[in-house]
This record gives structure tokens, sequence and C-alpha cells, in this order.
């Protein structure tokens, strides 16, 4: 959702032709209601101009790429706890800095997960390497590792069925991502709940431990690795992904006769540690204590250098503030970024923020966060307070009217 | 080009009512020439009853299916040299033989190299592993590895420009492959020269290693590894590919500043290892001494299964023959199918195969080979004796009618 920031950023500078309109935003639905045609003009028509100087500046803007360069290629992957993220967090911080913004770091104390070793294979009826990523936060295998028949499983409900096989067992979840469906989306929320609560439900049934099928429509024997929690009621047990190509060679094998896997899986569960969100602001002229937040996550996945994940998030609100600075526009409020630290197996960094500035939040009149990814930008889904839904999806269709020229076109509540 | 060799049995085979007509084949350019509207009808004519019926059996038949899982699920790679080369040479004789084909093998010796322990990674301007393959033939690094800088070379009219920079370093080759185009093709041919001669070029400058990007289009961090070989002129260089993400990180940051890469290859030359091509047929009716061979290799590179490269081509070949041997059809030639060994990284199973059975070439009246993988069939590539390329061309274009409902649409000359 790049330079969705704007959108914010934008709504909240002072008008080229500095009007003496009042005010609007979407936590104020005074305006909207019984006669909207007494409305001279709307948002969209009074920042048309300062829009099209915003997206100009952006677009010939190499800022964003030379951040995102820097974080990926010379900071690399950062999981928290690792010397990576911290790296991040200071470079994140001198960069707003040097870009002139008010910037700060808030500490936050963050779990700290390490990988270690990782061997799956194939004993029976085969002997073969298979392609795996531990699952962020799952337990080790016991010394000597597992050695278990695998039970193929494509559903909690047969998972169920099978109830009576599964004690002893690894569980394989050969559960498929679908194809990606313009309508429909990529259909991952649909499939991550085997990755994130399929060890406990395992569990809970005797399993011993659990693979679960990448959940990516993409694969080049690249496993795809995400976090997972468990059940505090149930037996923890190790779990890890699996290629999708290896997943259904195991289920082929497994429609033939018996098939045996060893598991070998070490990660280490080490003390807390500190960390940051990193904040940078431009001050507003008019409201300063009211403030719009626009956010993304600094730390990533290890396995990766974290640049779709969510350094494009990071760099995209770091330079839609410098775009704004650059072109000497003052936001009548505050536009702060706000860096999370921890989002992938945590999320302390948001639970952080939202505690320490819970003082703040009802002057928050807006907040936008991508972590979708830098890809062009297409939508922007929406959250509000249930009583201003209606005003506040009409109020931001039309400011989104203005990124049109962007290809953004749509606005998804919910 | 799956179910291709269909053409070459299919043309081979008796009529369904048995006519009287003239045996026609491409080596046979009588009928072609002054008076083609003499002839009552084409090939495609005579053998549409037939076709369908071949068709229609190949595409009810799982039999292919099965023996491209067998192999490459439960045998997996097979390098030249390797117990998995041979166990499949063994599994396709029997397969063939369980299928009721006159089968044999006949013995090759082919290369053995094994691939050892690969670590290539960045050293300056920052740490960081290097995803790689070493090349099929490198040879190894010196013990203690080679650390050097990098020059990134885009073109060998970029590298001979830059001759004097070569010395003592490590050249990567960082040529990208373009976008596949219905139009061109994938553009591999254009690229594979810097991975096939890329190491001796560079060596006559003065290179001590050279990096290959990977020649695809496609990569999740996956290298793509391939042959080279060596100007026996020349030193020998250790050469690996290193995927498209990791070469282009290598180029971003060489455009700022030094680069250096540490680079372990280990692999051995060992003797040459026996192997065998294998051969199975259904003897002709008519002209039993007029052959049709139809052909794939059997071998693989040893970082995967094959299954494309070229196990498909093999299991279209062999079931080929035997959805012809299920039907009844009696071909009046013999078609011979020929599972070649170590294509990969030495030809030796053609050149083999070419060399004891010289004698027969003069009655090998058409050869088809599929090494392009297990997609939908859409094209036939085609070389002629150059005297008979345009009757040979209309022949098999008209043959090719057949194969429309498969989807088959085009014959390349060349």
């Amino acid at each position: 959702m790049k330079r969705a920031a704007l959108v914010a950023a934008l709504a909240s500078c002072v008008p080229p032709q500095g009007g003496t309109h009042r005010a609007e935003w979407i936590s104020d639905t005074s305006s909207f209601g019984a006669q909207p045609a007494a409305r001279a003009t709307t948002i969209a028509d009074r920042y048309a101009a300062i829009a099209t100087q915003i997206i100009t500046a952006a677009r010939a803007d190499r800022g964003a790429y030379l951040k995102l360069a820097h974080l990926t290629d010379r900071i690399g992957h950062r999981l928290a706890g690792s010397p990576g993220l911290e790296r991040a967090v200071a470079w994140a911080a001198e960069a707003m800095k040097q870009d002139g913004h008010d910037t700060r770091t808030e500490k936050v104390m963050v779990p700290h997960w390490v990988r270690g070793t990782e061997d799956v294979a194939l004993v029976t009826p085969v002997a073969r390497p298979l392609r795996v990523l531990g699952l962020g936060g799952s337990v080790s295998t016991p010394k000597g590792g597992i050695t278990a028949p695998v039970v193929v499983i494509t559903s909690f409900a047969e998972l169920d069925a099978k109830a009576a096989s599964i004690k002893g067992a690894i569980v394989l979840y050969d559960v498929a991502l679908p194809p990606y469906s313009a309508d429909k989306g990529s259909g991952y929320g649909d499939v991550v709940p085997y990755r994130s609560r399929g060890a406990s439900r395992a569990a809970k049934l005797g399993a011993v431990a659990v693979l679960v099928r990448s959940v990516t429509a993409h694969s080049l024997q690249t496993p795809h690795t995400g976090a997972m929690s468990y059940d505090p009621d149930q037996p923890k047990i190790p779990a890890a992904s699996v290629t999708t190509e290896d997943a259904m060679l195991i289920a082929r094998l497994a429609a033939q006769g018996p098939v045996t896997v060893r598991m070998k899986l070490e990660s280490r569960q080490l003390p807390d540690a500190e960390s940051a969100n990193v904040i940078g602001e431009l001050r507003g002229s008019e409201k300063p204590d009211e403030i719009v937040v626009i956010g993304a996550h600094i730390d990533s996945w290890d396995v990766g250098q974290g640049a779709h994940d969510d350094g494009a998030g990071c760099v995209t609100m770091m330079q839609a503030l410098t775009v704004l600075k650059q072109l000497g526009l003052a936001p009548k409020r505050t536009i702060r970024v706000v860096l999370f630290t921890n989002e992938e197996n945590g999320l302390r960094g948001a639970t952080a923020y939202a505690k320490d500035h819970a003082a703040e939040l009802p002057k928050t009149v807006f907040a936008v966060e991508s972590d979708s990814g830098g890809y062009s930008p297409r939508m922007l889904g929406l959250q509000t307070k249930p009583e201003v839904s209606a005003p506040a999806l009409a109020r931001i269709t039309d400011i989104l009217t203005l990124l049109r020229p962007l290809g953004v076109t749509r606005v998804v509540p919910g």
C-alpha cells in the first residue's frame, strides 16, 4: 500500500490558497448528514493542487528507494532480539533526524527467539531431506529429534475425523493457498490458522509435532515461515513449515503407504531484549496536539531481508514526511511516523505504543499502516468507529480521488 | 513438448482400414512436387480416426504421471555417476519391459563430477552469505578459498572494455534473463554463454573466479545451475551461479563502492562411471529395419528431482509406446524409445548412441526429442536434411493437424 500514507499527510496540510474553511476530519461528522449539498466544495476539490504537487515530488523522489536499499542491503534481517533490529532502529532514527524531523525512540522490551539447527527428512518410504523452516515461536524437538509416522490433513474437520490416528504422529497440514484472485484476495487469512493454531489443535489429539505446508502460492522449494502460538492448555509440540513441493511429495507418498519423517528443530527462547519504536514527527502548525499516525514495522523475520515485509512500509512512511518537509508544507496537525518494533512475533511495539500513548488516543484523528508490501497502491482498508462509518467512508472516498493518478481506486471498509 | 512423440508413433501405425496406399515419410519426397493435387488424401486425412483413438487413450491414461511420480518421488536426482542415475536406468528398463516392449540397455561411460561444500559470502561492505550453486564441471577453489574484489559485468563487450581491472578479481556476470516473450521465447540461449564460457573468457584476462547470475526469470533466492566448459588454453577458474537477487545485491553495492567476496567451492572429478542408454522398442510390422527414434534424457542435475528436466520427456516417450501397445496398434516401422544418459554434463549417451548405431542412421527416418519440460504441447521444432526441408515441413505440418485437439499449432523449422 505504498504511498497510502500520503492520504494522511495530504489531508493535514495547509491548502495552497490558505482558505479559511473549517478543518474537517473523520472524527468530526458535523458537516455530514442533513445538508451535504450545502458544502461548497469537497476536500478533494480544495486539495487538488497540493495533491498534484506532492504526488509529482514523490514520484520524482529517490529517497524511499535509497532508504530501502540501505535497510535491506546493509542491515538485512532484523528479528526481535537480533543485532540487526537494533541497527535498523538506530539507522531509522538517524535517517529521520537527518531529514529534519523531530525524532525519538521509545524503549520496548521484546521477545528473543533464536532459530537453531533445523534438519527434517523423510525416512520411509524414501530417505530424502525436506526443505523446512521452523515456525517463529516453535519449541525445539527433544534431544535426538522425533521420528514418527505422518498423518496428512487438509482441514481441521479432517483432523477431528482422524482423531484416532493422531496420537504419536507428526501431523502434516497440507492446506493449499488458492491462486490469487482479484475478487477474493490471496486467501492468506483462511489458511494461516493451520500455521498459527495447528500445533495445539494436533497436540490436543496426541500429535508429537506438526509440519505445515507453506502459506504461499509461489514456491521454488522455498519454505515460508511465520508466527504460531500455543494454547496454554495443550502440550507444546514443535512446528515447522515445509515447502509446498515437499508437502505435496509427502501427500503423494502417504496416499500409497506409510510415511515416516524425522524432525530435528532447535530454537532458543532467550530473556526479553531491549528494542524500541522509532518516532519521527512533523509538528502541526494549527493543532499540534491532534495527531495523524503513519506507521509500519521495523522488524522482520530472520530468513530474508524484510524488503516487502515491512521495509517498504517503513521507508514509505519515512519519506512521506520528508517529501512534505522538502516541499515546505506545514501540516495543521502533527504527522507522526511510528516504526513499530516486534510486529512479527509479539506485537510488543504496537502494544507498548497503545499503552504509552493512551492519553493521546482521543486526539489521534487518523492512523494508517502499510504492511502489505511495496507494490503499486491500489486500495485503502478502512476501520472507523461504528457510529461514524458511513460519513467516514464517504469522506475518505472523496479524499482518495486525489490518489487516482497513483492507481488507488478503492476504499475497503472493515 | 509433451505427447509430441505421438506424432511419430501415429504416423507409423497401420491405418484402421488397412488401406493399400504407399507408405510415405519425410525422407521420401517422391509424392511432393509437380502434381500435389493428384494425391487423393493427405496423411492427416487417412490417420484422422486412428489419431483420435490414440489421443483419447493417451488423455485417459495415467501411466505417464505415475511413472513420473515414481521417478521423481522415489528415485529423485540422478546426475551422471550417481547411484540415483543407475537406479533410474534399471527402473526405466524394467518399466518398459513390464509394459511389454523389447527392452535393453546399452553401456555408456559417463563423467563423474561430485558437488562438495559450497560457501560463498560477501565480505565487504557487508558480511552476508550468498546463495550459490557451483556450475556443473567447475573446478574447486584452492584450499582456504578465494577472497577477491568483485567486478560486475553485464556483457562480454564490457568485460573486454574493463580488461585492465579483471586481473585478480572475481567477475560477476550480471546478465538478466528477459521476461518470457511468446514471440522471442525465453531468451535462455542468449544468456547461457555467460554461464558456459564466461569462466574462460574471464580467466584469459586474469580473473580468479566467476559468479554468474542464474539464468532464470523466476527466483525466490533459488540459484539455477547448469553446465559450463573450459577453454583448454586458459587457466581453469572456479565458477558458481548466484541467485538473481544476490547478483542484484552485489551490483547495487558495487555501484556504491568496493565489494569483496569470499568463495569456497569444493567439487571432485572422479574416474568415469558406468551408465547406460535405455532402449525400448515396438518392432515394425512391415519395415522393421526402418526406425523412428523417440527420445529424452534419463539423467538430471543433482539439486532437484529432474521432473521437467527431463523426467517428463522420458515418461512421455515411454508411455507413447505403451499406449500404442495397449491399443494393439502395430507400427509399420520400428518405434524406438531411447532414454539417453548423461545429457546434462557430457552428452555421452547421445554421442555413444550415434556412434554405436551409425549403421542404422540411413534407415532412421525420424527422430523426436522432448527436453523442454512437461507442459502443454504447443509446437514441434523441425530439423531436416536441407534438400528436403520444404516438403518435409509441408508433410509435418499436415501430420501435426492431427494434434490440434492437444493444442499443437506450430511447426518451427531450424
